[in-house]
């Protein structure tokens, strides 16, 4: 039924003409927290109470069933038992009720007896046709349209343009006074629950189409419908609409792919983040941040420029906002000659015309500097929000002393070439007081606190490149919108025979059809083949099993690395074909190290498997062998590894990181969903922590990264060209050289049949 | 004169009698703000104006000098213009004040042409006898005593237990109101300006004998005096007061010693981070951290146990600090399965028992609940710290609706085993009408903010263990109180010649008589004698020369690694010869490769290198050889750079990074002023990010951390036996194979006599 929930619908659910709150009782604090709202918003008229017993309650009569009331509600707000909701759904919808909101709990968060009830209960309402908000939570409030249909006490009745949705019910009523605290108006709040029926990703979808809603605040513990929330936050990503989340609660790692290193590297949490970047989604780590970053996004809209100018009366001040940028990766720009010139004029002999700049003293006698040097800094072309530096009051009474500073900076506002935002030095409250001290200034907006600030700014500034990929807008550095689909030329490769995991030499075919650059290499079936292969080689070989039964080759013994001459050729094949087989070399005779030859492919080890099977864990008894892969041996250069592996929630990730003792060391890796373009991939590339081996130590070349990149993002494409069949696709390792780029192993496993 | 500024002199200053306020002046708005908040404190009989023209000054009359106030006075406040100070000082000196707060800029912060007035000024101020506070700085208020000698306005009225230091006059008005919003009371707040003579560490110093002060919080965008500050902040450890800094403004890089790369791992904020780590001193990254850090470490003081046990309203909130406490470093600790027991008994069914623990809303019906599982969680052998975390109000007034809650966690409060502190779940006001709820619940004190009270409690309890190293106490894991002096039993090495740099010979022999593990190796003079020496060894040697003016051997292809039999050695070592002289190889004949002898020492290449010197950068004309080392070569294993070098500021400084391509692709070092303990040794390996190295990557052997953490304290001890003159000491590599520690190079280099 999840289709049914389209914004239209979830419309006449936030937006109701009338509410029904059944279960209304006066020793229920729900209760009377609930109606104290509906008749603190002037909703009263509209709501009807409905009681079983029918007995005056909140000083109203009451009737016993919706059915009774006898004209048309929107919503139900049940606040029954447990025990009791599935009738009050059906009573709910006789009386021609589409939406309930359900307080109750004791559903999917309360073991497998509740997660039994909540399908029932989900069952019945679609069964009805009804849309279900909850269970085990505490209603919405709509403020522009001023419908509080919750129990959360301290709603504020100025609306403003920050949506707020909350999983956790008893932190909702929190970040609503937060909200109010810090002066981020709210166009919605809604507590989701459990989310049955309606998620975070439904309500977003429908804000994306709020006029009022300006951007989305998430507090949520788990995305439960990745798809439809994927959607509405590409939507809300082209409407300009930012959508922050504040992502609590690490779960166990992602369910991982035995055969794919790649899928140790997918945790849960790196997912998200990565998913997240994705979609121009913004990721905060406080109720603080999610709020202030919120309302500064919804405030600020989306930039031009992602350049920072810092205009502030405190150099400790600047020196803070210098570091916190540096830490979370705030662009401060240099500012252009031309800025520099402009500020000079204005600046005091003894100050320092730099970004961010510290107005000095001298704004005290002054206050006119700061007009002046906020409007040059806004005229830089680097520059896309300038943030003013300055003390606010929040208590106290009567003529503000520092009014003329407040009205230098509204000045400077008005003047400006970019958005101009107003910071606090600390975090104080933005009271009524403020307000008026802002108002009276022509100052349409503040942040509370340096550290706030810094985080809210990088963030509005990130999303403002981040989400322009997603509605067609000319092209950011490094993300253009182009990236969302995968480049064409990727054949889709024929079907074969996919199921569990594929040898390394059609794996090796795989890509090379798909214009991947793969190390040559042919098998051999038999030692002598492996000597006239080897000897077409120039230096010394590689002799791998290939065996769409063994994985993981090197584990048991049946890879040889750097072997040389027509000997250690032969003696090479015949050590691969026993450990193939499970046979240990301590246990044949010299002769049978040297075998004649095998059958190219279909050969089996079974025969000689009961003769000389050798400790647990070596060979695969049983094993198919299709020869022994030939190849020359390819020394220095970087190492990486790159895979593919299907996420359970969202679906195939593509892993970069860099080989050698440098994974095994540090768990440093860059993850994407899928496509990857190739200026993502170099992006990718750019974020590991060991990247700098890239650039060439050790006077070994550097990578052409550019190169690099495209081919990593062709592995992307192929995966995708692959389809829902593939499990995982993992190149371990690709080497770089220089300009020379090519796979030396591959696995490509694929998901069992459904 | 510094050495004047002690505590007890600085006595006079923060606590005066009375003050002079010295260029008072009716237009003046500083005269304005000072006078202001003396009058406000009731100060005003105590004060004295002075004006030039003794014009009625503030409705008062005013003398025209200090010397005919007529009465004894503890501090003159000048407000006089630059050019003026130095006469104000003088009348001031005569009229018996030893204390002066100079208020005008102008001074060091100012060029060249200031930095010689601000000279000029302590020297008169020496002179005259006088302590001097600033310049370029706001003042001071001590709310102890109600002596308010400071023009920043706003300042509160109830004293509380944290000292507010500022470097940064004007961001201290803002970090006032702060302290106040946040319910941080205080007992002295000074800018400190310039701290031309007293500085951040003498007024550290003062309060560590100032009872009402118990924890000290710093804002510093450098430390002026670091052998005071030391000190003091090793006193303030000693008395259990927390000392905590946000040290903004990361500056260049310290000077670094050429001959060692160890230098280019210290930078100022390394250093910075390494010294406060040592001295158990706090540091912040934002002015609302500063503040709640300080307050939460008076309020709660030095903790027992390190632990946090948390009990919560909300389970979002438990994700929250969950999360928050993996990334800050903060212990949640596994409960006890006593303490398990103890909680299962109290909670519902539905709930669960863990760290964080959430109440679930059983504690809406049943608020006891909070009370008893304080209670339980407080008797848990592993928490320090009980964190309670609910709802609090900061605005409104008449009955607050949630005070049952607050009653039950005082109650807790009172019960409990172990200091609690009330978390409110966001960052909102303490507000008079907070404090009044929580007083009512016998709650004493509050942190605002889930983010807040994480980094907060981390702060505190890393403190709590880190500060017991300064004072006696008995040890805490991994920080004896032993390790603040070096061991005893590394021999002083002989004085030698100690100037530029020391061969590796010789610097191999130093670190051998101070029982650091070297790799065996001698000196050959002669290619006969070369080969002889290696045909004692067992497989490959490594050639190397040895000449106190080449400290990068290799760079100038005086080293040759893995050489095997006569001939190579005998090849080696005429290369290496001819190398040292700047001579390119391919510009001699065979002949000449194998000469027939070098003497052993003072040989020096001079005479041939007119012949023919080699490209720029290739050899050393004129060096002095003292001929080639032979020693095995040795294979596999980890290697480490360990270094010691003297860093401006603060002296002695270890470094430890992992050596091979993880120094080079990652920054990875860890820092430590010495002495370094065994057990600092490997903290500082286990804080590496690529420490996972030691633990055996490949197959490798797991080195033994404990044999290296001893060899490592070792070189450190011998640094510091070396004394004065060293200027650094590194050895690159450290090589770790097991329990196999060796020195395979070392460099030793000596200050320049002063």
């Amino acid at each position: 039924m999840t289709s049914a929930i389209t914004p239209e619908r979830l419309d006449s659910l936030f937006r109701p003409r009338s509410v029904a709150l059944v279960g209304a009782a006066n020793k229920s604090m729900f209760s009377r927290l609930a109606y104290g709202n509906l008749v603190e918003f002037g909703f009263a008229d509209r709501t009807h109470l409905v009681n079983r017993r029918g007995a005056v309650t909140h000083d109203r009569p009451t009737v016993t069933s919706c059915a009774e009331i006898g004209e048309p509600v929107d919503v139900a707000f049940l606040m029954v038992p447990r025990a009791g909701t599935l009738d009050a759904l059906s009573d709910a919808a006789a009386a021609g009720i589409r939406n309930a909101v359900v307080l109750s709990s004791g559903y999917g968060e309360a073991g497998p007896a509740g997660r039994v009830a909540q399908d029932e209960l989900v069952a019945h309402a679609a069964s009805l046709g009804m849309v279900l908000l909850g269970p085990n939570q505490l209603g919405f409030a709509n403020f522009t349209a001023g419908a509080p249909v919750t129990c959360v006490p301290g709603l504020p009745h100025t609306p403003g343009p920050v949506a707020l949705l909350s999983q956790s019910g008893a932190s909702s009523g929190a970040m609503v006074e937060f909200a109010t605290t810090a002066g981020v108006g709210l166009s919605l709040m809604a507590t989701l629950g459990n989310e049955a029926m309606v998620t975070a990703g439904h309500v977003l979808d429908y804000l994306v189409d709020d006029d009022a809603t300006r951007a989305i605040a998430i507090f949520a513990e788990t995305v439960r419908d990745p798809d439809v929330f994927r959607s509405a936050a590409r939507r809300a990503a082209a409407a300009g609409k930012a959508v922050v989340v504040l992502k609590a609660g690490s779960s166990a790692l992602s369910a991982r792919t035995a055969a794919a290193h790649t899928g140790a590297l997918v945790g849960d949490d790196a997912t998200i983040d990565a998913v997240f970047a994705d979609l121009g989604v913004i990721r905060v780590d406080s109720i603080e941040d999610l709020l202030l970053t919120a309302g500064a996004a919804a405030h600020l809209g989306r930039l031009e420029r992602t350049g920072v100018g810092v205009v502030s009366i405190s150099g400790g001040a600047c020196d803070i906002i210098a570091d916190r940028a540096q830490d979370v990766g705030m662009e401060l720009p240099e500012l252009a000659d031309a800025t520099q010139d402009a500020l000079a004029a204005q600046m005091p002999e003894y100050g320092t015309v730099q970004n961010p700049l510290d107005v000095t003293g001298a704004a005290i006698i002054d206050p006119g500097l700061f007009t002046r040097t906020i409007t040059a800094m806004s005229a830089d072309p680097s520059v896309g929000v300038v943030a003013v530096v300055n003390s606010l009051p929040w208590s106290g009474e009567g003529p503000y002393s520092g009014q003329m500073f407040v009205d230098a900076i509204g000045a400077g506002v008005a003047a400006a070439h970019c958005p101009v935002v107003y910071v606090n030095q600390v975090m104080a409250p933005i009271t009524d007081r403020t307000r008026e001290v802002l108002a009276a200034g022509g100052v349409p907006y503040a942040i509370p606190g340096l550290r706030q600030a810094v985080v809210a700014l990088r963030h509005v500034t990130w999303w403002s490149r981040a989400s322009r990929r997603h509605d067609g807008s000319p092209a950011a550095p490094g993300l253009p919108a182009s990236d969302l689909t995968a480049s064409s030329d990727v054949p889709v490769p024929p079907p074969g025979d996919r199921h569990g995991a594929w040898s390394e030499d059609a794996a090796r075919r795989l890509l090379a059809d798909a214009g991947i650059p793969v190390v040559p290499g042919r098998v051999a079936g038999t030692a002598d083949e492996a000597v006239r292969m080897a000897a077409e080689i120039d230096g010394p070989v590689v002799l791998k099993l290939v065996s769409p039964d063994v994985l993981h080759k090197s584990d048991i013994g049946a890879v040889r690395l750097g072997v040389q001459g027509e000997d250690a050729v032969r003696e090479a094949f015949g050590e691969i074909s026993l450990a193939a087989r499970g046979v240990s070399l301590a246990e044949v005779s010299p002769a049978e190290v040297s075998p004649a030859g095998m059958s190219p492919a279909g050969m089996s080890g079974a025969g000689v498997s009961g003769a000389g099977v050798s400790p647990a864990g070596q060979g695969v008894p049983g094993a198919r062998i299709d020869g022994v892969l030939v190849a020359p041996l390819r020394r220095g250069g970087v190492e990486l590894l790159v895979g593919v592996v299907r996420e359970q929630q969202w679906g195939l990730m593509l892993a970069v990181a860099l080989g050698g003792i440098l994974v095994e060391v540090l768990d440093d890796s860059a993850l994407s969903p899928l496509p990857v373009s190739p200026e993502r991939a170099a992006a990718m590339l750019r974020g590991l922590r060991g990247s700098a081996v890239l650039d060439g130590v050790r006077g070994a070349a550097p990578a052409d990264v550019g190169a690099l990149a495209a081919v990593i993002a062709r592995i992307g494409d192929l995966a995708l060209a692959l389809g829902d069949e593939l499990e995982s696709l993992e190149i371990n390792p690709l080497r770089v050289d220089g300009a020379t780029i090519e796979a030396l192993d591959a696995v490509v496993t694929w998901r069992p049949a459904r």
